[in-house]
């Protein structure tokens, strides 16, 4: 499948030009980042929490406390959703009302499965480190049998997903272009910064590679 | 009011000394963002979009196309919740259990109204527009009557908030520390780039001092 099918729920009514259903594209947002923003309903309400993910294939993993109402949340919905969002600039048009962002955001939608098998839940959170450091997992020392006892790691396979995307300059009403107004793009990057050293070490040791090697793309 | 209430929606349960529901705090934390991510719930599924916004007191504001199935959705929801996520640094423990991020998080609930009143309306939209590009309001055309008309304005007034907060080093188990593993914090920052000057400007313009004055935090 190289394309999602559009559904109620993944398809953009807004600024469809900006849309796109094309999976490598939408994977390509899903791996560029590794914090999401997972959605269930409590009592209701729709609440957003913000959590480290990682994508394998058509999954993706997502891990936390066993009690985690989140989690829990998301396990007992028949579909859930996750919203992954780069803000790349400020779009700076002539008029207020043509400002914009420009941004790359997917959303997924899927259903939620716990992961008890222990070598899989010990993929899985493989997955999700590397995702967010890669390199790290053979660095660190890996989980133990408590720490993978009392962590829950739930599986979202993608059914349903789009991404919207916008680049470029702002676009501004055809009259506006007269005016003596500064118009253009303030491009945003995160950049990491220098690593700072536990004061804990016992002694003093290089600073990982993982941590060297890291870049936000 | 200095702390807002616990309740059941925004009481904290995972690392309860991370959580704040200190009034300044919490909007410390919403006034050096300017995305949000918007949750709803659709056909049974929460679903969260990112979306500017801005604070004025105790209130927030959105705004978007009229028939915006967000905006309309938070509209007819009796309490909606946004989220808002500051990513400030990888935490790199010797353990994978114990790596975690260093964030500023705020998630607030509270009633969606539309606001119709033309001031109003055009007094949310400069809201919106200084806590993004702060100046920008000033230097840019300001809204038209048709394009008020045409922008659905929605408020949110806060009712029950929270945030959470990690600083600091990784913290491992005791008996960690003794392996040789490297640990500490490679801290992340949003840095706003060069300016890039929309090619279609009819003759050379300075660079607006919104841009050239625009800081992350």
């Amino acid at each position: 499948m190289a394309e999602f099918q559009k559904t109620a729920f993944n398809k953009i009514n807004r600024s469809p030009n900006r849309a796109t259903y094309n999976k490598d594209e939408v994977y390509e947002i899903l791996d560029s980042h590794f914090i999401c923003h997972a959605s269930y309903v409590y009592q209701g309400t729709a609440i957003s929490i913000p959590t480290g993910y990682g994508r394998h294939g058509d999954t993706i993993y997502l891990h936390g406390a066993l009690k985690n109402r989140m989690l829990l949340s998301l396990l007992d919905a028949d579909k859930v959703s996750l919203s992954v969002t780069h803000l790349d600039g400020l779009v700076m048009a002539r008029s207020v009302f043509h400002h914009s962002f420009n941004y790359r955001s997917a959303i997924v939608f899927g259903k939620a499965r716990l992961i008890e098998d222990r070598e899989e839940k010990n993929e899985a959170l493989k997955v999700i480190t590397e995702n967010i450091i890669p390199g790290r997992w053979d660095e660190a020392r890996q989980p133990n049998d408590n720490e993978l006892k009392i962590t829950a790691v739930v599986a979202i396979d993608i059914e349903e997903a789009s991404a919207k995307i916008r680049t470029g300059p702002p676009s501004d009403d055809a009259e506006d272009y007269d005016l003596d107004i500064w118009a253009g793009v303030l491009p945003l990057q995160v950049i990491p910064g220098k690593p700072v050293s536990d004061e804990a070490l016992k002694k003093p040791l290089p600073i990982s590679n993982s941590a060297l090697d890291f870049s936000w793309d």
